[in-house]
């Protein structure tokens, strides 16, 4: 991490301006915070899953707010572009340079302060570079809940969520991040400190720059710190699983769940019989869990106040109800911690046992929760006529909308040599089919630099227009994030 | 409501073009629908608490959005400034043309259709001019709830309470108006139509525009529809009464609902001693609800999805508790949905016994709820060294920080001359005291044209520049709703 001779001769390889930028920005946080030897650069270059790699002049590692304004400042003098950076984490390459080296990267990992813990208030304000487990543990030591909840959450930073809007498994119940936050403190692309940092849940004094810079992914200004919401913590968490027949059934099935369990009701994951099937194959300790096989499984969780008791006696009256009405064809409620543990295993396991089973077209799509049926059986048919023998691996976060539609390639068939082939028609066989449903291709994991294509193909000339009014008016230089997105 | 040839004098009154512009605009959605007579236009000049009124060359009622976007398109070519308008119930004089005579009102009372209403969705789609109580009967007849509810709920339209993100009474479990609303239908200050009516509860493409014309007050652009979210309907919703020693305690017992509730906590209403004794004196069938008197009174709800006797149960345990560890003096659970309605009816007879007592000066604040006992301490002690007997009426929805803190005269003291001598110093007192506490000015009323200033006087600069820029791109020539939000 330390500045040495060899830095000297990267830099040169950019202009002399370059030069001089890298050179204000060491006096700006110090030397030892500028990167630009490409052993330490490296790691911040290349986006998590591989997809992306860039070049970058400096990763600049700002330790205070007032640091990122200097660099902005900078940024300004001398007219280089940044990417802004959290846990990089990201899926769709929002956080990675593009490949001219002329980029600094902007990360924020030692912006890592929590700034106070307000449990009367049900908030917590911290910096952007915190993690998002520490959030939730820091939550959870003062009898509260910060309920965002997702894979990445041992690296990604609070303000990667709130640049791309996460979602995650508890939506349903909490919304996304963007539901989560009261307050921001922002870097404007002039290098000006926005102080919105409001806990407050009712105000009404003027334009929502809060909600603007939320899933901009650094392209309108850089987050340094939010106010969150907290809630109580619940007294129990229990869940259950229930086979179903078909996708239809399981809306009728999440309809009589919100009724009889209304707020309490935190989770409502399906998973097709394929997908448990490839999980058991590939994890044959994790065992199919109803003694005959289901079209269907639904997997529920009650986050309780009362007691895990209570829970229990609601889930089983609720699934009485299933039964009787021909709704469900079998459940089983969690007895213990361990079975729930296991159940949401299998759920978490897809992924993974999908990775076993080799390469795959993967989708982040939603649609409204009353189309879901109806989209997975036009889809599939659409789909098993371009690619006969495709194996639809199908399931997410159905209370909300929000569907891992992936598709793997026939049995036998060389997967690279499939995905090469049918990826493209395949993307475009479904994000035609989710436009027809007033759908959407990114759900939760944003634009960044994969998906800007398909978002000028599938949004309204007028939206596009806005997006750039707003692009325009925020940052007249183009410096925050370009190429994301917008292009 | 015909065009009758007095209208010809009406507008001659106004430039040429201003003739124009009517004549346009009576082309464009019928002469029926373009008012210019002073008898016709006089209900919509004055705001509802009739402290503003203005002028206007024409209100314009279009049925469809198309029509709206045909007037904003003459508009521009016209260069006529256009002033949006739902039920005119707002209480910040946002709807109220300026008195120049200029500007055109345009009302959306007549688009009033519920495009869909999707159950399994748990959504409904409805024009701006639908009437809040419509979306909430349409919702109910579905087995939904639409949980907005506010007093002017009989008049105040959706439209309306989108562009001043309106509060009310169900903040605390389900936020303002902006956390129902999942897309919007908007005619941009160019007369463009953005088709933005998603039904999706995850959406990451691309900038948030639907929560930039939520609260907007109709600066921005005119809201013609939208998607607002369903819940499912209670089982039952119960109250209850508390008494507590102070502010202080209110807050603590405040958490011990929460931890004891959680999501079924509906309600939480603060009331002074004073704000009962208020009513007692003005409505004497409403009854003091406890034998001794207390300082503060708390009116709590639970709305159960599993049933009344569940409700009642949880509330009698959280009393128990309450009492025991000495947080709560008395209480009092309601036995039947009578006694909840006379509990609900003290809460809102407040504000109809203030007046009956006289003119006084509100507030519509918030602070952190963290904060609410010692603002309400420290602001009391500096109310009282300026005006000494001013009697505080202090009540509110203490579950979001959201306080009503009224001062009525001393007893005895002229009203109209109290108010012409302390008004101004009172809102400075009150208002420094809330920008001490991190509050707002107005946390569910807006900005309109009563509080722009107070937003220039408390905001940063850089908030204000950010406000303008957004101001400045979307609508560069300012026709929309000028002087409101900004000046």
């Amino acid at each position: 991490m330390t500045d040495h001779p060899s830095n000297a001769s990267v830099a040169s390889a950019a202009s002399a301006d370059a030069d001089a930028f890298v050179a204000a920005c060491r006096d700006a946080i110090g030397a030892a915070h500028v990167l630009t030897d490409p052993h330490d650069t490296a790691p911040f270059l290349t986006d998590w899953r591989r997809r992306y790699t860039g070049a970058a002049r400096a990763v600049l590692r700002p330790g205070t707010t007032q640091e990122v304004a200097a660099i902005v400042k900078l940024a300004n003098t001398h007219r280089v572009a940044l990417v802004p950076q959290g846990g990089n984490t990201g899926l769709a390459g929002g956080a990675t340079p593009d490949a001219a080296g002329g980029q600094a990267v902007v990360n924020l990992a030692r912006l890592n302060r929590t700034r106070a813990l307000d449990p009367s208030n049900n908030t917590i304000t911290v910096e952007a570079g915190v993690v998002l487990a520490e959030v939730q543990n820091q939550a959870r030591a003062a009898q509260r809940l910060f309920p965002l909840s997702l894979a990445a959450e041992g690296s990604c930073t609070i303000g990667g969520n709130l640049s791309t809007n996460a979602g995650g498994t508890a939506v349903l119940r909490y919304g996304n991040t963007r539901e989560l936050c009261l307050g921001l403190e922002v870097v404007t692309p002039q290098g000006e400190i926005w102080d919105g940092l409001r806990a407050l849940r009712k105000d009404n004094t003027g334009y929502d720059l809060r909600d603007l810079y939320i899933g901009a992914e650094g392209t309108l200004g850089i987050i340094t710190a939010a106010v969150m919401k907290l809630y109580p913590l619940p007294a129990a968490n229990v869940t259950a699983l229930a086979a179903l027949p078909s996708p239809h059934a399981a809306l009728d099935f999440l309809a009589l769940a919100h009724r009889c369990a209304g707020p309490l009701l935190t989770g409502f994951e399906l998973m097709s019989d394929f997908c448990l099937r490839l999980v058991g194959k590939h994890f044959p300790q994790l065992r199919y869990p109803f003694a005959e096989p289901h079209a269907q499984i639904v997997l529920l969780e009650l986050s309780d106040n009362e007691s895990e008791a209570h829970a229990r006696t609601l889930f089983e009256q609720m699934m009485e109800q299933a039964l009787e009405s021909g709704l469900v064809e079998d459940a089983v409620v969690a007895e213990n911690l361990a079975q729930s543990r296991a159940f949401w295993d299998l759920r978490e396991h897809i992924p993974l046992a999908q990775a076993e089973e080799g390469l795959n077209v993967k989708h982040d799509i939603g649609v409204p929760i009353s189309r879901i049926g109806t989209f997975i059986e036009e889809t599939d048919a659409a789909i098993a006529q371009a690619v006969p023998g495709a194996r639809m691996v199908t399931f997410g976060h159905l209370g909300d909308g929000n569907l891992h539609y992936n598709v793997q390639a026939p049995e036998g068939v060389d997967a690279p040599a499939f995905l090469a082939q049918y990826q493209a028609p395949l993307n475009r066989i479904v994000y035609d089919s989710v436009h027809r449903h007033h759908g959407t291709f990114s759900a939760e994991h944003g634009l960044g630099q994969l998906k800007v294509d398909e978002a000028t193909h599938y949004k309204a000339g007028v939206e596009i227009a806005l997006m750039r009014t707003l692009k325009t008016a925020f940052d007249p230089l183009g410096l925050m994030n370009p190429g994301k997105v917008l292009r």
